[in-house]
């Protein structure tokens, strides 16, 4: 027998994505990612709860999904229910979600149920990552539409829908990330998210609502959720509780009606998401929840004063941002001579990891000076550090900051 | 604003599954699906286990993959790359290991990095229902190799690979079961493995071995992985906890070459599988994992000569089988004038669920009678009473087995 090294590469199928990089860690200073703050995890209340619930009902993880069906652990979806309800005006039961793995399963399986190579979606223009990705991997066209404060633009999006009609173009939903969107972190007034409710309505077309962000709002008050507004079942709303509890446990939750939950539910062919995650967030959000939140927001508020104090102190008016009201990043415009793509790459060189515009947006042009700094995971010092040592790469490679500008600003 | 219900059936990509049921509960006498014995999770030991890695490393929590990087947590892959030199013979780093939610997650990342519409893989004639009913889905030409009691049989495996040969298909895989076949229990002596490589070379096949029994076998010791056997890097190994500890926590994994391992990376796009499952798991196995897997096994065997007994009692010479050398389920032939499609529908509507053997083979003749009983997860006198039920309605729909061959079955 050969010993030979096999070769795959004859049996790939055409269109498999590229080899992922061997992982190499964290960069010294990043502000890339949605990771937390790690001394905000409550690590006592949730080791408590391990305890409690393990100790009641650890026998039942001899069974897939914990007897409670493969919708996810009922304790956790009747949580579920009742946050939605308070927190974002939704009405739904523990018979309309279905906990996920993390909400990136949850953007998965809602893409798997609606789209084929070839089909055409709408998405806010500066979006997440990953929203981005997913589409151009199954060969869908996006059409990105521009945003202001607050939020993706009804004419435009009235538009692009006139637009799409006339070309006799049915697009399978209109995406978007209303409550603290990523990454320009603009939250969507009620008035508005009645706007885009009527478009969709006007035009047939299903809402997809990512409110995984949705927690993180400084005053703590949010508008309704889209899914609120609506009486007609168009609205597919997904959550995720990386955010406001801990991003390794991948639990998220999708709330559609039935005739689509269970369509996903069939593509979901993993015997349900992590039981002990389940358990242990059920057990631990029913009295902590509504606590734990503010106090992580006001650990995630004062990060962001940190980060832009330093953006002010190094970059002066180098760097163009609006406040966020809540989040975990931050949209920043750098001069126009600065290309993104090169500051990120010779960034990451010198230990320092941040967010290209032109891969956070469907808008290269627009993007190219933009980047995004996450603020949640890096310490105080860190983001001061990091930060100066962005402005130092940033000066270095594009002539900008100037350094007299800094030095007026910091003494300022 | 219209609040007629939204209809989302025209917009069902081609090739939608079907919608999932609503789930109605176990049946009363359950002999499906891979659930445990609920007295046999280590309830006391896993709570241990998660006070002391949450109070130790709970802050991590807030990092995706716990900076252990996206293979998983590496303490849980060190145990993994130990545990399978120890038992099974392998050779592998946590390098080489890839954690997964269940080993579910695994065949679906193994047939998206090899698999498209058209191809032909080789399987087990009878096989896990889920492995059938995903190439199904996938559009994949499924050639199934007889088995004897020593699993698939070589003679017809290289008449199938000379077969296609001849026909000029490639088959993308060789997909065995080889210790603790799904659903025969065989398990494959080492010098077949060996025989199962050598053609796999001569014919340029990679080996997919899915060894998610292997942890449950009476004797405890078990022939060397075909991966232990292979120096080419033509064996994908996955393997799982879910029967091992528990099937709730979804933590299983794979073990490949980077070449395909780094696809299969690219391909999982949800950030990773649970962090709690996999620290709580990796501080539980290191101390305890050699010791409750035997112990759990003893109450395996214990059901499994339950079953055994009562089929005898209640089926006589109706009901042939071989007895396991492990597992948690029992591979029954029962007289040819019995069709398991409908023996399982009449059973189900009187409480007993029972796998029917069409479902879990690729040849529905040879299964028309065949049916799969699972006996891990009811009690003792759920077994004897769940399968006097079975027998009477077998009796009442087919005429067998006869009430007189049971009576005398029973007093002698």
């Amino acid at each position: 027998m050969t010993s030979a090294p096999f070769d795959y590469a004859p049996l790939w199928p055409a269109g498999l994505p590229a080899a992922a990089a061997k992982w190499t860690g964290l960069a010294r200073y990043s502000f890339v990612g949605g990771n937390n703050d790690a001394e905000q995890v409550p690590v006592a209340d949730l080791t408590a709860a391990a305890v409690s619930v393990l100790t009641r009902e650890g026998h039942m993880l001899a069974t897939y999904g914990l007897a409670s069906g493969p919708q996810g652990y009922l304790p956790l979806r009747d949580f579920l229910a009742g946050k939605l309800k308070r927190d974002a005006g939704m009405t739904c039961t523990a018979d309309d979600i279905l906990i996920v793995s993390g909400s990136l399963q949850a953007l998965d399986l809602v893409n798997h149920a609606l789209l084929a190579r070839g089909d055409t979606v709408i998405i806010e223009r500066d979006c997440y990552q990953g929203s981005i990705n997913r589409l151009t991997r199954m060969g869908v066209n996006i059409v990105g539409i521009p945003l202001d404060g607050d939020g993706m633009r009804m004419d435009s999006l009235a538009a692009a829908l006139t637009e799409l009609k006339a070309k006799g173009i049915q697009p399978k939903y209109i995406y978007t990330i209303p409550t603290v969107q990523n990454p320009t972190a603009t939250i969507m007034p009620d008035s508005r998210r009645r706007e885009l409710l009527a478009l969709a309505d006007e035009y047939g077309v299903p809402v997809f609502e990512d409110d995984c962000y949705a927690d993180l709002v400084w005053s703590g008050e949010r508008p309704p959720a889209i899914h609120a507004l609506d009486g007609s079942g168009r609205v597919i709303h997904i959550g995720s509780f990386s955010k406001s509890i801990a991003p390794a446990l991948r639990v998220g939750f999708i709330v559609a009606p039935w005739p689509i939950l269970s369509r996903m539910l069939a593509l979901k062919t993993d015997a349900g998401s992590g039981a002990l995650e389940q358990m242990v967030l059920a057990e631990y959000c029913v009295p902590h929840f509504a606590t734990h939140v503010p106090q992580a927001t006001r650990g995630l508020r004062a990060k962001l004063d940190t980060l832009m104090d330093a953006l002010n102190e190094q970059f002066g008016t180098a760097a163009e941002f609006e406040e966020p009201k809540g989040g975990i990043f931050l949209w920043v415009k750098l001069p126009d001579n600065v290309d993104a793509m090169r500051l990120s790459q010779a960034a990451q060189k010198a230990g320092v990891s941040i967010n290209p515009g032109p891969e956070w947006s469907v808008d290269q042009r627009h993007a190219h000076s933009r980047i995004r700094i996450c603020f949640a995971s890096p310490t105080h010092q860190d983001i001061r550090d990091g930060i100066a040592l962005l402005a130092d790469i940033c000066r270095t490679e594009f002539g900008v900051p100037e350094r007299i500008a800094n030095v007026a600003q910091a003494k300022g």
